[in-house]
C-alpha cells in the first residue's frame, strides 16, 4: 500500500466515492470533499519524499515504533527524539544539537507519524527550519538562549491560532479560516524560542473523545490502527506517542486533553481554568461561559509538563489576557509525608474495563505498600454533576454545531450526530441556565465538603472506562468531565498495557455478580470489551492510563503528587 | 418630632396614609403596608428607650456628629467609638476595654444613627451582648483571643445571610425570607471572634446607588437628611460614618460598596470577583455569572479594610467556596518608587460636579508635588463597557424584579422603576448572552493593553459623577460600574467636603464652553448642581471623595498605593 491508500483506508467508507464513474465524478463529488481533498493534499505535499516511509512499514497494526524502525532517521537524529523536552533543551543550549537539527529531526518523525496515523492538519517544516536557522544565528550571535524554549519543537492543535495556519476546529465551512495572529499561549511560547513545525488534527466540532472529521478523516492510534487515539487532542496525542513532538498544546473541555493521553500512552494535564491562556482559538459557542474549556501541556513526562507550565506563567500573562487569575507557577512545597488518596474504582454509572480496574488495583497496592493511605471514595455526586455538564455544552440546542456543519455543505460526523441527538431540542433562555449554573455551584460546594471531610490529598480514578476505544465507541465522558465541571487540576499518566488476563472473569463488573448491574451504559460499555479474551485482543498493545486529580488551582500539588507516585512505580 | 415621625417623614409620600379614615384603614392598607409597618416596627422595638435621641437633636440635617453630642455615650464609649478597628482590636486583647462595653458603646451608637439616617434594617444588641460577654469569658480562661477579631462589632448589609434574620433584598415578598445559615463571610468573621450587632438597609431589590426601599422606607445621608447615603449598602455606609459600626460588610455589582462609601466620606473597597467569599447572599439572578458581585469591606481607614481582607482570607475560604481562586492575602511589595498614575477628569459622557473636578485637581496637583508622575486617560472605550455591563443587569428582560415586585403586592420603586425601563423588553437567549460576554472579554483586553502600553500603577478618578445625590437623582453608574465590568480592584476614599465656592462657574464643564456639551446624560446631571452657588446649597456638607484603581486581582497592591496617596495629605 501506498501513503493514500493508508490514509484513504482511514476514511469512513462514505467518505470514499471509488466506485463512482471517472464521468459522473465532477457532478457528485459534494463540496465538502473537494474542500478535504484539498486540504489532505496540501498536508501531503508538504512532506518531503525522503520523509516518506515504504508501504510495507504501514501494514502493521502498532506502528507506535515507526519512527525507530523504519530507517529515515539517523542514529543521531534517534537520540534526540528519544530525549525528554527538558533534556533536549539542555543539549540545544549547551551545543550539543543544534535548533536545525533538532528540528529537522522531529520533522521527520512527525511525518512518519501521520503516515502511520493521519494526526498531523498543517505542516511547516520549511518556516521552522527556517526560525531554527534564526535561533541557531542568535545563540552564535548573543552566546545565551533566546529564551528558556530556545530550539524546542511544539506541536499545536489545529483550532489553536497560529498566524498563517487554518484553525478550523473540524468544520468544512471553516476550512480556510486562516489566523492572522498567534494566540497568546502560542506567542508566548514562540517568544520563549519555540518552533512551531506542525499542527494536530481535532474531530469535527472539538467535541469528541475521538478525532475523526469530514475535513480531516480519522486519526488512528499509533499502538492500534483499529483503535482511535482518543479526541478532542487526538492529533497530539498520536504525534508524541510517535515521538513527531516531546511537548504539545492541547484544549480540553471534557476530557479532550486527558482522554487521547490516556488513550497514546502519553501524559497529558488539564489544569483549571484560567490558570493558562486560553484567548485565540476557534470553535463554536465562543463566548459561552457556563463551562469553559482550558489548554494544557502534552508531553512524555511530568518535568516537561511543568516546564510548559512555569515558562507561560513566567511571563505573566494575566496582563494581557485579564481573565486569567495571575497566580504565578509556585514550585509545589509538599513534603514527603505520606499522601491520603481517595481511590475511585468505578462511578456507579460505568464500570472501567478490566485492565483499568487491574491497574487499579496494582497502583493501589504499591501505593500502600509505600506507605500512603487510599480511601474508597464516594461517587454519589457523579451522576449529577455530569448529567450537568452534559447541559452545559447544548445551551443552544445544538443550533450552531447545526449551522456550521450547514454552512459546509457536510454531514455531521458520527460521534457529532450522537451528541446532537441527545441535546435539548430547543435553546435555553439565558434566565434558565442561571438555574444550571446554581446546580452546578452548590454541587461544586458539595464536593469540596467531601473532599475537606475526608481529608484526602488527591484522588486516583480511571481517565475513562475503556482504554482506547474502537472507532465510534467512545461514547462515555464521565471520568474526565466530571473534573472540567468541579474544575479540578487533573493530569493522565500510563501505567502499563493491555494484558491477556484482563477479563471481566478477573476483573468482575461492579455490581454485575450481585445481579444488579450499574445501568445501561455500563451494559453497552461492558459489551465493548466482551467476554473472555475478546477485550485483550480487541484492545491488543493499547496503553493502559489513570488519572490523579487535585483541588482547583492546585496545579502544581498535583504534579507534585505525580512525581512522588511515578517514584512508587520506579522501584 | 418624636423619633416615629422622624422616621415617618422619611417613608416617600405615596408610602404615607395619615389621611385616609380610621375606619377605612383596616381596608385600604396594602398588603405591603403592613408587612413594611411590621418590619420597621421590629426595628425600633429592639431599641432600648434608654439608646432613644431627644427629638431636638434630629431637627438638623447635619446629624453626622449626633453620636458625640447626643450625650447618650460616656466619654470611655466615646472613647471606644472613636478609635479605628484595628486600634480598638488591640485594647480588647489587651484587656483595655472589654467585649461586652465595646458592643454596647456600638450598640448605641448604631442605634442612634438609624434614629438619624434610617439605616437599619435588623437589630442584635441582645445577641451581639450575649456574644460579647462569652467572648469576654474565654479570654479571661484561655488568657488569649478567641481570634484576630475577637470582640469587634462587625455591621452586615442586609442581604448577607445571618443565621435568624430576614435577608430580604429591599424586597416586601422576601420580608420572612429568615437565614438559616451564616453567609461564608458571616461564619468566617464569626469565627474570627466579631460581634453582629446589627443588620443595614439596602434597596428595594439592590440595584440602585440610593437606599430606598417600601419595606423599609428612605435611609438619609448623615450629613445633609436631603441627601441620599447611596447605595445599594448605604445603610452600612450612613451607620459607618456616623460611628455605629467601624467595619461593615457591603456588596457591589455596578457601585454599590463604592457610591455609599464616597457620599458617605468613610473608605469601601471593591475587591475582584472571587477574591473574598460572596456565597449565600439574597438576591435575585441567582447563578446569573455574565457579572458578578463582590462582597468587601466598608470602613474608617485603609488599614481596618487590610484587617477585613486579610482575615478572611487567612481562613482558606476557597476550600469551602470552589469558585474562589485562592490567591492568599499578600502584603503589597510595592517601593517606594513614584507612581505613575492615569488621572480621569471626566469618562466623556458624565461630566463630574465642580466639587469632584475641584478634588481631582487639588489631588493632582499634591501628587505630583510629591514625586509622582499623573497622565491623562483616554476614556475612549467607557461607552461601550458601560453600555455592555448595563445590558447584563437584565438579561431575562428584567423579568424576574418584575415577579418579586408583583409577589409582594408592592410598586417598585422609583429609581428601580427607572432601571426596569431601561431594561430590554424580552429576555436574552442564552447564545445571545454568549456575544455579550465576547464583548466584554474582548473589552477587558482591550483595555488591559491600554494600560500596558500607559505603563501606569492605578488610575485615579471620581467615584461618581455627583457627591451623594438628592434623592432620586443617583441615575449614573458608570465611574462605579466601569470597574465592576472591567473586575479591577477599586477602593474609594474621601478628600474632602463640598466648598462654597464649588461652582460650575469656577470649574466649568468638558467642552461646554467650546459649544460641544458631553450629551443628554451630561446635561442632566449638570442640571442637578445648578448654576452659581445652588450646588454648593444643595449639597452642603457632603463629603467629597474620589476612587483609586488598580488591575484585577491587585487588592493589596491598590491599598497600598492608597495609603500611599493618603500620606501626600497628611504632609
Amino acid at each position: 500500500m501506498d501513503v493514500a491508500t493508508v490514509l484513504a483506508s482511514q476514511l469512513s467508507s462514505a467518505q470514499i466515492h471509488q466506485k463512482v464513474p471517472i464521468l459522473e465524478v465532477v457532478e457528485t463529488i459534494p463540496k465538502w470533499q473537494k474542500v478535504a481533498d484539498r486540504r489532505r493534499d496540501e498536508i501531503l505535499k508538504a512532506i518531503p519524499e525522503e520523509y516518506k516511509v515504504s508501504p510495507h512499514h504501514l501494514a502493521a497494526s502498532d506502528r507506535s515504533k515507526l519512527v525507530e524502525t523504519c530507517g529515515l532517521l539517523s542514529p543521531r537524529e534517534l537520540s534526540i527524539i528519544r530525549l525528554t523536552a527538558t533534556q533536549l533543551l539542555r543539549c540545544i543550549h549547551t551545543r550539543i544539537f543544534t535548533a536545525v537539527e533538532v528540528t529537522r529531526a522531529f520533522c521527520k518523525s512527525a511525518a512518519i507519524a501521520h503516515q502511520a496515523t493521519n494526526c498531523l492538519a498543517w505542516i511547516m517544516f520549511n518556516e521552522a527550519l527556517a526560525d531554527a536557522a534564526v535561533l541557531d544565528e542568535y545563540l552564535a550571535i548573543h552566546d545565551k538562549p533566546k529564551g528558556p524554549l530556545h530550539g524546542l519543537p511544539i506541536s499545536v492543535k489545529e483550532h489553536i491560532f497560529l498566524a498563517g495556519t487554518p484553525s478550523t476546529s473540524g468544520f468544512v465551512a471553516w476550512a480556510d479560516h486562516v489566523s492572522v495572529t498567534d494566540a497568546l499561549v502560542v506567542k508566548v511560547l514562540r517568544d520563549a524560542g519555540a518552533v512551531f513545525h506542525v499542527k494536530t488534527t481535532d474531530p469535527q466540532g472539538l467535541m469528541a473523545l475521538e478525532t475523526e472529521s469530514n475535513l480531516y478523516g480519522t486519526t488512528t492510534n499509533p499502538f492500534n490502527a483499529k483503535l482511535t487515539p482518543g479526541g478532542s487532542s487526538g492529533g497530539e496525542a498520536a504525534l508524541i506517542a510517535m515521538r513527531g513532538s516531546l511537548l504539545g498544546i492541547g484544549t480540553d473541555i471534557g476530557g479532550s486533553i486527558r482522554v487521547p493521553s490516556a488513550f497514546c500512552g502519553i501524559f497529558g494535564f488539564k489544569p483549571s481554568v484560567a490558570r493558562l491562556p486560553h484567548g485565540g482559538l476557534s470553535g463554536a459557542h465562543s463566548g459561552m461561559e457556563n463551562i469553559i474549556g482550558v489548554v494544557g501541556p502534552m508531553a512524555t513526562c511530568v518535568e516537561d509538563m511543568t516546564l510548559f507550565c512555569r515558562v507561560i506563567l513566567e511571563t505573566h500573562p494575566w496582563l494581557h489576557e485579564p481573565s486569567l487569575v495571575g497566580l504565578p507557577w509556585t514550585p509545589s512545597l509538599k513534603g514527603k509525608k505520606p499522601l491520603k488518596i481517595g481511590i475511585i474504582y468505578h462511578d456507579g454509572i460505568v464500570c472501567p474495563h478490566p485492565p483499568i480496574t487491574r491497574s487499579l488495583h496494582q497502583t493501589a497496592k504499591a501505593l500502600q505498600a509505600a506507605g500512603h493511605t487510599l480511601i474508597s471514595w464516594d461517587t454519589t455526586l457523579h451522576r449529577t454533576l455530569i448529567d450537568c455538564i452534559s447541559k452545559f455544552y447544548f445551551l443552544d440546542g445544538g443550533k450552531e454545531y447545526h449551522d456550521i456543519i450547514a454552512a459546509g455543505e457536510e454531514t455531521a460526523s458520527p460521534l457529532m450526530k450522537w451528541l446532537l441527538d441527545s441535546a435539548p431540542s430547543r435553546p435555553y433562555s439565558a434566565a434558565e441556565t442561571w438555574k444550571l449554573n446554581e446546580l452546578r455551584n452548590a454541587l461544586q460546594i458539595a464536593y469540596a465538603a467531601q473532599w475537606n471531610a475526608s481529608g484526602i490529598d488527591c484522588l486516583l480514578c480511571p481517565a475513562n472506562a475503556s482504554v482506547a476505544s474502537a472507532h465510534g465507541e467512545s461514547t462515555y465522558w464521565g471520568y474526565s468531565s466530571l473534573f472540567n465541571i468541579l474544575d479540578y487540576s487533573s493530569v493522565v499518566f500510563p501505567v502499563g498495557v493491555v494484558e491477556k488476563s484482563d477479563t471481566w472473569e478477573r476483573f468482575p463488573r461492579a455490581g454485575v455478580t450481585a445481579g444488579d448491574g450499574l445501568g445501561a451504559e455500563d451494559e453497552r460499555f461492558a459489551g465493548y470489551y466482551g467476554q473472555g479474551t475478546k477485550g485483550p485482543e480487541k484492545y491488543r498493545d493499547a496503553p493502559v492510563s489513570l488519572q490523579l486529580v487535585g483541588r482547583r488551582y492546585r496545579e502544581e500539588e498535583v504534579l507534585g503528587m505525580l512525581e512522588r507516585i511515578l517514584e512508587v512505580f520506579r522501584k
